[in-house]
């Protein structure tokens, strides 16, 4: 960021600005305005840098990470795998439990894609307690994280004392992991958030060893009754002040956002953090939009990522089918992520960035063409895209198969029209 | 219709009244304005009648049907098993080939929802080459099925000759097998579409047994290249026009839409048909938002399909994973419906239709209170939630757990949020 000021263009801009057909000084100019980041932590050997923000493709990040109750390196490894198959363009691993160190030090070796953690979440696992820590525990932990090599870190300090009260009055309360602990230590320690009481020091640490802040939202809404309210933007107005304290230090900011968000009020969400915030990305956690349907919250969220992307926000965080019911396996992992590479995708072409289109376009043409090879070629998820045609297929040669069983060759529209077009021409 | 411009109340409407939680009255109005339809052959004998219509609750239709190439009585009938189910409000038997008539029998006979056919279908299979049909034939094809008890039939009269060479020149041309059907007719007969020149006898028909029309856009845009142009909105403007003859002749009617459109257009869409068609329900398809996700068709078209019902569409046609691919078998229906269960109710909450939010705020007490058997006995798929929290947690047992494999027990936001709170009181 600060070489970006100084009008520099570092290695990585230029590798940003290749993969989003953007130039180079523009580029720098979103970097030195802060509305973008490229989180690169100089201790991550084998990453491939990529840009977050609103002149950029819109993003999407895979959680992975293990559980007390369920805890397994090669798992979460595997899972590191299928979201960089199915294209995640940021990981972050949430781990919690005695394992989380191992873990970590396994999916930072094998991952090219930026690496994001919650470091509150190690605090606890080590602790025991989180109301135990001190806060020269949460520091040290944002330090060592940064050492290791992790690219960007939620960190809640926006979630102040005063605003416990708040969600407290709730209909469900606080729903995010992190905050839902920083609450519990405010409360047994009578004491402010130690990462906003010593958010000086954390952006320090971050500037030494380039570590882009997430700026946690420990109070989003878990439901739609609690959308939109008073807890949630008294912590937004918190998170606008920490964006400017970071980049008054050189520190790359994003900030987080909700979570279960009503399908009219997610637009205003967007543009509000945006002006709250003063533009730094928005990296929103769907927003769910109903809440009636857990073993399909890809799909409620989906929805409310696609909407949120058009309306600007950087980066999707991934929900999967499991979301609200257990911690999702390989398979879930590939179904949130095509699901949320839809979302962006949506978002992109409604937000007409250059070029968004042209997949579709060329998708088109091959459905025209009925190039099935090329169709398969050109879909998110080829292997699924071919299972479901085979399966229906089954015993037909592709070889000059014009028409499919959806509607077979009478009923083919393409087919009948193309016809139709070839005996006017 | 005719007894609503009259003042007179039929027992439909009062079932409609009942189920929507409107006043008999409104629901008399709307009837009478053509805004609501309440699709009722008068020779459906086990209809329990529902209402589509903007005052309404965003419907979902789900099409079933065999094809040429797959055509079985019994698995059609377990897939309207399935459609009743998860809850689709309508069913459209869009079958093709020979068995059609045999399948459609069966499938009226365990059918309580208005049950919706493409006449143009039946013709295409009876005389094989659509070419060879005379406008004759397509009419008694209305009249069978009208006697036959078909609650509403798709009439693909909006697609006129002179827009043909509109179509020739888009990207993807026709994708509506019907519109495709028509515009081989008319280019062989050298003829205008008979749908549209026999017009009136059709409105005759549907007057006769209650029949609802609900007019085919045979232009539908088939990839976002050809989205919102000049064929579509030309289809469109006719449709404007037989919607306003419809009514005069007494008859109700809700109008087709597209197909695939970006984002950014699609409530732009749903506004331009309401103006154009003076408020007759809208019957959209998807939309689907981007073309590169076969196989995951259901989620690119219920992101539109939300956005759809949230700007105003009365009833969403669901779509499958399958589409695009092949045809879709029973678990890809149930995945199809509950993809559009969501969206229909995501447009509810986003419209703040009376009441729509209530299941929500059951589902958030039953989270905050982990009563696990109530968040499965609310969810749109019980079945699916249960078997994905099962999954998670073997071993465990359900009684007074109070976290879920997701978070575990130290980081369970709910679980920590709620002790907050007591400590507080």
């Amino acid at each position: 960021m600060e070489m970006a000021r100084r009008g520099e263009v570092s290695a990585a801009m230029e590798v940003v600005a290749r993969k989003e057909g953007l130039g180079v000084n523009e580029v720098r100019e979103e970097v030195a305005r802060g509305r973008m980041v490229i989180p690169a932590n100089k201790h991550h050997a084998n990453l491939s840098p990529i840009g977050i923000g609103i002149a950029a493709r819109c993003k999407v990040n895979a959680n992975i990470g293990c559980s007390p109750e369920r805890s397994d390196v090669g798992e979460e490894v595997e899972k590191l795998r299928v979201c960089l198959r199915y294209g995640a363009d940021t990981v972050m691993d949430l781990s919690t439990g005695s394992n989380v160190e191992a873990v970590r030090a396994a999916i930072l070796a094998a991952c090219p894609a930026p690496l994001g953690t919650v470091p509150v979440y190690e605090v606890a696992s080590k602790v025991g307690d989180i109301c135990r820590a001190s806060a020269g525990e949460c520091i040290e932990v944002v330090r060592a994280q940064a050492e290791q090599g992790v690219d960007f870190m939620t960190i809640h300090a926006g979630l102040l004392r005063r605003m416990v009260p708040l969600a407290a009055r709730r209909r469900l309360g606080i729903v995010s992991r992190g905050g839902a602990q920083m609450a519990r230590w405010m409360q047994a320690n009578e004491a402010e958030n130690p990462y906003y009481t010593h958010f000086e020091e954390i952006l320090e640490i971050c500037r030494e060893h380039d570590v882009t802040i997430s700026l946690g939202d420990g109070l989003r809404p878990g439901c739609l009754a609690d959308a939109s309210d008073a807890a949630q933007f008294a912590e937004l107005d918190v998170l606008g002040e920490l964006t400017e304290r970071s980049w008054a230090a050189g520190v790359q900011v994003m900030v987080e956002g909700p979570g279960h968000i009503p399908l009219d009020e997610v637009a205003m969400n967007v543009e509000r953090q945006i002006r709250v915030c003063k533009g730094a990305p928005f990296y929103v956690l769907g927003p769910v939009v109903c809440d009636i349907a857990p073993g399909y919250d890809h799909i409620t969220s989906a929805i409310g990522a696609a909407v949120a992307a058009m309306a600007g926000a950087a980066m999707l965080c991934y929900v999967t089918p499991k979301e609200h019911l257990g911690l999702p396996d390989a398979e879930d992992v590939r179904a949130g992520i095509i699901a949320y590479k839809i979302a962006a995708h949506a978002g992109d072409v409604g937000r007409k960035r250059r070029g968004a289109r042209d997949r579709d376009d060329a998708m088109a043409d091959a459905r025209k063409a009925f190039d099935w090879e090329r169709q398969f070629a050109l879909a998110l998820d080829p292997a699924r895209a071919r299972e479901y045609y085979e399966a229906s297929n089954a015993g037909v040669g592709r070889e000059g198969k014009e028409y499919c069983t959806m509607c077979g060759k009478e009923f083919c529209a393409v087919r009948v029209s193309r016809e139709v077009s070839e005996a006017k021409a």
